[in-house]
């Protein structure tokens, strides 16, 4: 052991920075270092899950404290400094300090920059101050979930409530409030879920009209009416809509402001990009939603804040300062969710290339949508799914997949992420060796048979 | 065009035999080969779905006519001459010609083996004359589960149902028995799922047992009790137990005899070892459940006649014969199957070698069980789920996966049997993209906390 122990600052005590301290502390006992870590976070909650705040909304989970994976106290319990409440607002990578709100400035050894990415609010939504006028909010922390909650207690029935922005948290809040007996209007600028090809994207229109949601598509929301200060209804450019609620769901920003300035280079859009290990500089790391991560099918950077990412990531970084030698390979741009209101269950997921990402990449990309079944046509199980495929002409490598349809079909995509993974051929999924029993399956799985018909047509 | 067509005589007109013929009529088409097929099956249902037989008993089915894909005026509509209740008894491989039971001789220029593999019925269960006593059967062809279907609504509640044998048909018949509130005894020889490590069959075991079951394990059935010839019990090695209706799963066997000394080879146990193109011998062919398969992972040749091979290696067979060139590259040993008995639902699925397979092959393994759950432990949707490891020491590389749990852990194989499609090392599949929403997955998904702990002990 050295006699003075490294001093790691960790700004953002969420999966990707939790993760990377409790990983580094777990190699140190391994490799000897002695480490001092000190975790930053601007909130008052850690290790929560964003992902299910809208399970949360819709009443699935009894609990905020349930989100919590870990406690401020269990984190300290493990040996951790973990201090809320605490902004950072500037580094100095060269005297190697951050600078706190506070106005306290703590020195490091290794910063780990893990700061994720707030809610974009548009002006529309907020006043001269800022703040979000009243009935109106974001989706990305515990607070957020909490007011939501109160909100749809206090509405009560009857109430309308607008969302803007279609992609997975705008799916899954118009999917919690529709649970909940509102009216829902999803207003959007494209065409749909902008992660899915159209044929695709419309299966989830359809299915969010049949759960009764309304779906204003193409459109940019332009201004809010107000009684006072709470909202009373959306413009578009083309329409209007009264609402009691209004969710704003228009994406996230990299919190990197405190690195602007400092020599750590960002992309337009504020994202770091580290090296599978972590590293962004010189005694800086980085990982989680204010990064971008590498895609491998075409070494694309791309912006995409999974939670997945942001632990696998932060694990690799933490063993790697430890001096440990895991990393985070890059992605195949997996993702999934889903529907699921009443009657009404359609799970959606996507993996690899859209087709417009592999034609700008160089390939010669076939596609076709193929339907069939989740289990044998015969058993009670049967749902109906589609599923798209995507390979190279000429390379008859596999591109993309995605998979729109009933119970069991979404995680179907797990098996296609595999192969992306492996590199692999759509030769190699239409004929590899997968699970085949009735309830689960027709006899050429559905992915299979999918795959075969592009390969096919090579 | 030649001027004489290609004289193909196909014996056996199900999963394999029906794929390789369709299959050839499409190539053929393509490569301009001119095929004459002809297709014997000595019973009189084509392309049905032996698998759906156990879901047909257990009521969720409807009827019989369900489980034919196709039937035989389809299959001759499409150009191939079907005729049913023919049977072969012989065969003259240097002739080129087929004897049927009638007498009849018939000539080809290529044989297709898709005959398939009746039931094994022990001496126990028949009389002199080779037929089983009343109360007793077999699951194996649409007039079995016919025959259940009628003993199961004639012996009316309070029924006693014995099942011997604990393989997939004999839990699946299991699971048909007690949804229909009969009282059940599995017997077997081994102490569960021979398919599964003991730590998780034992699972198996439990769930049954949960579902009303009675398991007698390590038995031998030593005989019947009867009143008349109608069967009241079982005996076996150790005890006996009242029964009103007996089920025999005790295997399949190859139905090849008609090959013996024509100088095709065939395993002790019976079976054909067709090459990826379905090739056993000049002019012979052979697919489907009378055929051994070859296991990728330790080149093993192994009998699972399963009906996903079955139409894999048909299809191959069927293209390679007309002029193409598709392969059946073998395959990782996956099955799935499940008890699902009122509350009681649980998903069962292994893909790769066993811990003996493995150290068979000379790989040093290691194997570690680990618990989690299908879903985000806050959402409604989670259930436990136990998954078994097994890696390689030296080089990493994955060579088995069990699943065992609730809805939605069973597909997870197809995951683990794409990495082991691949050679992949159980480094990816502890970090590879797999989908996370907190319906679906935790933030780890299961099946990676699994490989990365077996990957963390290597």
């Amino acid at each position: 052991m050295s006699p003075h122990p490294t001093r790691v600052v960790v700004v953002g005590a969420d999966a990707a920075g939790m993760s990377a301290a409790h990983q580094a502390l777990r190699t140190a006992r391994r490799t000897g270092r002695d480490l001092a870590i000190t975790v930053l976070d601007k909130g008052s909650h850690t290790s929560y899950s964003a992902c299910g705040i809208p399970y949360w909304m819709a009443g699935e989970v009894g609990s905020g404290d349930d989100l919590v994976a870990r406690t401020a106290d269990e984190h300290r319990a493990a040996g951790i400094d973990l201090r809320t409440g605490v902004e950072v607002v500037a580094a100095d990578v060269d005297a190697r300090t951050v600078t706190t709100a506070a106005g306290e400035v703590l020195g490091y050894d290794e910063l780990v920059v893990a700061s994720g990415a707030p809610a974009v609010v548009p002006d529309w939504a907020r006043r001269a101050d800022g703040s979000l006028h009243d009935g109106v909010g974001v989706v990305k922390t515990l607070d957020d979930g909490a007011a939501w909650r109160e909100r749809f207690a206090a509405v009560g029935d009857g109430a309308h409530v607008v969302v803007v922005g279609g992609g997975y948290i705008g799916v899954e809040v118009a999917e919690a409030a529709l649970r909940h007996g509102f009216g829902v209007t999803v207003i959007t600028r494209g065409r749909g879920m902008s992660m899915l090809e159209d044929e695709m994207s419309e299966r989830v229109n359809a299915a969010l009209v049949e759960a009764g949601a309304e779906l204003v598509l193409g459109a940019e929301v332009t201004g809010l009416d107000l009684d006072g200060d709470t909202v009373t209804g959306v413009h578009w450019d083309g329409g209007s809509r009264e609402a009691d609620l209004v969710v704003v769901a228009v994406g996230i920003r990299p919190a990197t402001q405190f690195l602007e300035g400092t020599g750590v280079e960002l992309t337009e859009g504020g994202a770091l990009r580290p090296d599978p290990h972590g590293r962004v500089a010189e005694h800086v790391w980085a990982a989680g939603d204010c990064c971008e991560v590498r895609r491998r099918l075409d070494g694309a950077w791309v912006f995409r804040p999974l939670g997945t990412y942001a632990t696998k990531h932060g694990r690799a970084l933490g063993d790697s300062l430890a001096g440990g030698s895991l990393s985070f390979d890059g992605m195949v741009d997996t993702a999934i969710t889903r529907v699921s209101v009443g009657e009404v269950h359609l799970e959606i997921a996507r993996t690899g290339l859209s087709r417009a990402d592999a034609e700008a990449a160089g390939h010669d990309p076939v596609a076709l949508l193929t339907e069939g079944t989740t289990a044998s046509g015969y058993m009670p199980e049967a749902d109906p799914v589609a599923i798209w495929v995507l390979a190279d002409r000429t390379t008859r490598r596999l591109l993309g997949v995605q998979v729109v349809g009933g119970r069991g079909a979404g995680k179907r995509i797990d098996t296609a992420a595999a192969v992306l993974w492996a590199g692999g051929s759509v030769d190699d999924l239409a004929w590899m060796d997968l699970s085949y029993a009735p309830p689960f399956a027709t006899a050429w799985e559905v992915l299979q048979v999918a795959a075969r018909r592009v390969a096919e047509r090579l």
